[in-house]
């Protein structure tokens, strides 16, 4: 890894999601402004997607032409570039809709397709976690923290998370089984919090993120700031999560808090 | 009703709120700042919740020593003067711990039992609904809008929210199961929010919450503000939120979005 130029990616990375903020920020709770003529023809997330998305890749292609690009809305460029960057302006869409405070916008940057840098960035909170092989932080406004996970070992102690446990469909019905498990016997829960939850993760706030149907721009950016947190995040079979099957992925803050949520999670076919 | 004593009475909620803010928020997410040895003897969220009420009740008992006052933490004074305040200094202690920021500060004011004013603060996001027999407002910082709440009047195109519809013991079996069948009907369902979501009922982003045992302190607060943004809020069959067994509430956007929620709910014994 070349240290200096990961110094200045992550710099960039960050203009990214300031970039990204101009576009989400100011189409967020504004359904209420709309006439319900045009309502009907508006869909502010949509848009804030669209829009966000594009900011971003114009500046990759204005500064980095040779980096290549997936993004969830306007696809993919240079797919085999060395360096490639990963995106999802707005996750959880539904967060957004809703009015809670916990979509995001996720950035990844992957070098040979191992994601070394990560952001989270939740622009009406005005928080932003960023992960890279050196450690992961949290920036809101003038306030900087360095991250480090709890210390939970097992999941009877455990602060767990996952984005729609109530909701027929975001899990199969033998993925939803094997997680009501886990969410009757940790401490307690939280739901609906789509990426934000890795970044509570991080912040040594939650301890265990369990989830299905995870796309490549979803969880690209997750890795390394969970990582730099000092977490651990892989498939259901302990596998990187770009080798899990429905896109399956569990985050822990510790090597044997995250075995003990394998055991019960492995055996889903 | 008095009206200008309401005016300079809702000028005295947001001193309250205030006064709150500056006990919850300093003690919000600063679990990993204290040491492993410090941590077993320390509880932030209890010690936010006991102080912020604290100084709640002081300022009461200087600038309003007749008024009654209900609290969650330290209990009851003056149970049936006329003007009675009714705390819940955190609500949604589950969401402080684990680092969302959705828990909130609730202050009521009632005159002879009948929630008028309503505050539903949380200090992290800087966001303050308010409602009054007048109408709701939401305040962040310097930005104040009116609120009106959405026109959605099916189950199947609602927005529904509760605290936690999967770890049992937040619903009694009969309740979940009632309860499901609206969350499957809905077409957006997000989970977690505690009072915050009545908020985003006002704000005009959420159309339905459904949940029970609720106590005097979690929903009085509630009311002015639902009310005051136009929507509707009862008990599961329909009568007076005070009047509920189990402190069973459904709050929703329009009349005819509540009727179609309680043909569900009113038949849970």
């Amino acid at each position: 890894m070349n240290a200096p130029d990961l110094t200045s990616l992550v710099a960039f990375a960050h203009e990214l999601a300031d970039l990204a903020r101009a576009e989400t920020l100011p189409r967020f709770r504004r359904g209420v402004a709309v006439d319900i003529k045009e309502a009907a023809e508006w869909d502010p997330v949509t848009e804030a997607d669209r829009e966000a998305e594009r900011v971003i890749r114009a500046h990759i292609e204005e500064h980095h032409p040779g980096h290549g690009i997936i993004g969830e809305e306007w696809g993919t460029v240079r797919e085999n570039a060395p360096w490639r960057w990963v995106l999802d302006p707005v996750d959880g869409t539904r967060a957004f809709v809703c009015g809670t405070g916990t979509w995001t916008t996720l950035i990844a940057l992957e070098h040979h397709g191992e994601p070394v840098v990560g952001v989270i960035d939740q622009a009406f909170s005005g928080e932003r976690w960023v992960g890279t092989p050196e450690g992961a932080t949290w920036t809101r406004g003038e306030e900087t923290r360095a991250l480090r996970v709890r210390t939970t070992t097992s999941v009877a102690s455990a602060r767990i998370t996952s984005t729609d446990p109530v909701k027929k469909g975001f899990f199969e019905p033998a993925e939803a089984a094997a997680f009501d498990v886990l969410a009757q016997r940790a401490r307690v829960g939280r739901w609906s919090l789509d990426a934000y939850g890795y970044g509570l993760l991080a912040s040594g706030d939650l301890d265990l993120v369990v989830e299905a149907s995870l796309q490549h721009y979803d969880y690209a950016a997750l890795v390394p700031v969970v990582r730099g947190a000092g977490g651990l995040i892989t498939g259901w079979k302990g596998e990187p999560v770009h080798a899990s099957p429905r896109g399956r992925v569990v985050a822990a803050a510790t090597k044997e808090l995250h075995a003990e949520a394998l055991e019960t999670l492995r055996h889903v076919d």
